[in-house]
């Protein structure tokens, strides 16, 4: 069976671009520099379901999207989080956090009130900064 | 400098057993069977502050916790999460999930509501069954 991305995220989510393993992708809310990072495996809800290659290869992802996320926006910390209570398939979060977000201290996740839009022009340079730093063309590839 | 538990991260859990990297906690809320991985490395706090290999094995045995952790409680879902918004030290929490526990669907941390104590022996099984399933010895190792 292909994967295919579960349609809540897609729907929350901008596309940023595909790694080896992992669909990147960029949460539709400009409060939290928030990327999901989707393994591009069918039927997966839990990190032990992947196989100790795809785990590595997972973890180098998420370290590298945190480690790079953390240098573009001057974060204070990177929140890493695999939960997946409400939407099954298997995705981690990767989310720069700063002494005076919307969550602070507590987690993004659950985390009151209403998403807000991205300008479009803080929306490019943060797409275009994720793709040059991830070395990501912004085009998806197969599966 | 040599490795030190986090004096908040001690007061709120049951040492269980060091893994080839982390020292593994369990915390002090029978509310969720809720572990905390330590790595022992001093003066961490990102995930991507440690070396590829260490990542490698950090990934290991976190999915390796949360897999047992799964089978010991029959957990609904897994949580895994590295935030260290409040506590700098690098961890990372492996937590079993419920459809009926005290935060389901959101994230255990910054839940509401008060740590509840364990009853002894559903303590003394619990680290019994996570000793054993994870080969611990519940000796603590040098860092």
């Amino acid at each position: 069976m292909p994967f295919e991305l579960n349609s809540r995220i897609k729907g929350d989510t901008f596309f940023v671009g595909d790694l080896k393993l992992c669909r990147v992708l960029l949460m539709r809310d400009a409060r939290f520099p928030w990327l999901s990072l989707v393994p591009r495996r069918a039927d997966l809800t839990e990190i032990h379901d992947l196989s100790a290659r795809e785990r590595a290869i997972l973890m180098e992802e998420a370290s590298g999207a945190g480690e790079e996320l953390k240098k573009l926006t001057a974060a204070k910390k990177i929140n890493i989080g695999a939960l997946g209570n409400i939407v099954p398939q298997l995705h981690v979060h990767v989310v720069a956090r700063f002494e005076d977000d919307a969550a602070w201290p507590g987690p993004v996740w659950g985390c009151a009130g209403e998403p807000e839009a991205y300008a479009a022009e803080k929306l490019r340079s943060l797409l275009a900064g994720l793709r040059r730093g991830l070395d990501l063309s912004g085009e998806e590839l197969l599966p």
